[in-house]
């Protein structure tokens, strides 16, 4: 039997791990070379660490299970009667049963054209533009004589009040206040504007009350102006139109939404408005048994109504779930329905701050930071040995030093830098 | 007074560090933001070490330098006789005295055609674009089922047999024939083929005997083959062309030679074939006194009748150099001449060998490398806590796990990646 895999992210790489004894072959296929640790994506954005810190080839990191080959590829569609994936160049490669799990990308809720000035934050492209932006402003504005253009250019937006626009906020803050302070000559970097802009009534909407109180209140407490029940009706050039209002920002990033890839659409099953593709209870779609769905791309309701949310330990879970139901093909077995145990979640908020739900035990403030500290550690120590990565963040946060502080750009047109 | 460097290389940087007790202001004007240690520089293009591991800030390095500012901008000309600099964008900073320290770049030889085929080693861009190279070319070997193409796939060829070629030589070979090996399926990536092309008759030809014959040997007991006294007559998307022979490679990396930035030439003084700018016995311009050039943008005959070489101590000597005549003037007294005591250089090659020249002492092999060694761990760990670079090698050393082998782009069109 032989088993393809789209995607190398939490999804696809736990279902091939699953199946490491399994007596089959697995390709698995992704557009990248590397697996990303999504979770401190943002840390990249904010020079803290390097891409390469939290990200690892793919065929490293499955290197010693002999039953899996990796496979850089995209794949542009998929034959679910002829049982074959379309790799963009033209080849076909055929499955016995397929796992998509080719995750989600940033949404701009239709307005595509606010791309260029407010980037997302899911890819490591993504996240060495964010970095450029930010540290490109500092250096602009400490050479700027206009009083007007030097506040736009210390003027940081961030769209969107989930998880990772409190921690880039919380991340800019610091940046601002403590480790550029003394760098620079004629600007203040501590009277950098960082301003974070929630549709909803709430940051961290997903939390249960008092959790969304008390991050607005860290936020705050940081230096970052929280606005909420504000909606974004246009961003360009040079800022973000929020209705009549209007925020003069020369950073302005996007972390307002994702929605799953376009290769959801043409599975031929049921789509929602998020991009994500509805699940049976298997995690196979409804008309093709032999195609699972996991992960963000994956709409699967929960016991309690919901659907599933986007975080990594759902979609480990869901990669697991889809390989042990192959395994249960192969075996002639039945198939299992997936249930979901809820291990909480959380976000960060600065350097010493944030909020997590685990059970009934909420927490905020710098227990929950700990919290959210030592699980991290322990994932990112469990991903091969990134132990460095954990020896660079102490050292940061007794110095307030961020290492990556880097401006450079590959340069497409073929003129040469420097 | 008011001195302006231009450049935060090695020489602009150690001008800048020279000068911090004067009683003067500094502005150091450098197109990126950080300071590059270019002698670890292949070690990025190889996936060894992330950009971050051998860059900094040039504002976080001279944090504690109260008299400098730091500009990032690009110097596009200067006018002598007005005494002020002209950036991109069209503003002016007017100087009393002029440091120019704008390095080289890579040089085609008058085939800048050759560019797109045969990238250069002198940014963090190219270093990331030429380890995209390397690592896609064994991606796409791995499901290659055309045996032809598949071998020009896994053919790799180096132009120039300098230090930068040899290391570069050296560490592919080590990358295919330990690093990646097990972790493709298909491919036999220890059959890969490094070829290293020299058009003189000796590889590390700046060397005495008998060190380039010992270099070679230790390239070819590598892996590497080493063809000497060849020419290259043409590049193109599919190989390299020598005279009448044809090199079929998917990888061709130039490493043949450098020349002084374009500003060189616009300095009014006399420029060699090499874009170099020839100096006076203090380093400045003979017509215009006011106007330092160190570094590798400067021709300056040494004692023994040679030009000085574009190496990291000269270009440091002669940047303190610089900065004291600058003192000299600023108090009346007289300038001094520069005179360089030669250190000694030396090149590594692979993970253990390499050939070092000091003095009367000419070593080769594991006794170079740890010279080698010990020199740049000297010299990175002093400039700021890089530390962990070395932790980071050490554990490289001895596992032949290479830390940053990661494949994305920066996406100038705009299509996002996943």
């Amino acid at each position: 039997m032989h088993v393809v895999i789209v995607g190398g992210g939490f999804a696809g790489l736990a279902a091939a791990q699953q199946l490491r004894k399994a007596d089959l072959r697995v390709t698995l296929i992704d557009r990248s070379n590397h697996h990303l640790f999504q979770p401190l994506l943002y840390q990249v954005a904010t020079a803290g660490l390097a891409p390469s810190d939290i990200a690892e080839p793919i065929r490293a990191i499955l290197r010693r299970q002999a039953n899996v080959s990796v496979r850089m590829g995209e794949v542009i569609g998929v034959d679910v009667d002829g049982r074959r994936v379309h790799l963009a160049g033209g080849e076909e490669v055929a499955y016995d049963r397929l796992v998509v799990a080719a995750g989600a990308e940033t949404s701009w809720f239709g307005h595509d054209e606010w791309q260029p000035f407010a980037p997302g934050l899911k890819t490591v492209a993504d996240a060495l533009d964010i970095r450029h932006r930010i540290l490109t402003a500092f250096e602009r504005a400490e050479w700027c004589d206009d009083p007007e253009e030097r506040e736009r250019l210390m003027t940081f937006a961030v769209i969107g009040g989930g998880a990772t626009g409190a921690e880039l906020a919380g991340a800019i803050v610091e940046i601002a206040m403590v480790t550029v302070r003394r760098d620079f000559r004629r600007v203040k970097t501590d009277r950098a504007r960082v301003v974070l802009v929630e549709g909803g009534p709430d940051v961290l909407a997903t939390f249960p009350a008092p959790l969304p109180g008390k991050a607005r209140k860290q936020l705050e407490d940081l230096g970052v102006e929280v606005m909420v029940d504000t909606f974004v009706t246009g961003v360009d050039a040079t800022g973000v139109q929020l209705g009549e209002q209007r925020l003069d920002a020369a950073t302005v990033l996007w972390a307002a939404g994702v929605r799953g890839v376009d290769l959801g659409g043409r599975l031929g099953g049921e789509v929602d408005r998020g991009g994500r593709v509805s699940v049976a209870a298997d995690l196979s779609l409804e008309h093709s048994p032999d195609v699972f769905v996991v992960g963000d791309l994956a709409r699967f309701v929960h016991q309690t109504g919901d659907p599933l949310p986007g975080l990594a330990p759902v979609a480990q879970a869901m990669g697991r779930h889809a390989a042990k139901n192959i395994v249960a093909d192969l075996r002639g077995d039945a198939r299992a329905p997936f249930v979901y145990r809820d291990k909480g979640s959380m976000a960060t908020i600065g350097r010493s701050k944030g909020i997590a739900l685990t059970g009934p035990f909420k927490l905020s403030g710098f227990v929950a930071w700990v919290a959210w500290a030592l699980i991290h550690l322990f994932f990112l120590v469990n991903f091969r040995n990134r132990v460095l990565v954990f020896v660079k963040w102490a050292i940061a946060w007794f110095t307030f030093e961020r290492a990556s502080r880097l401006i450079w750009k590959l340069d497409p047109s073929g003129k040469r830098e420097r």
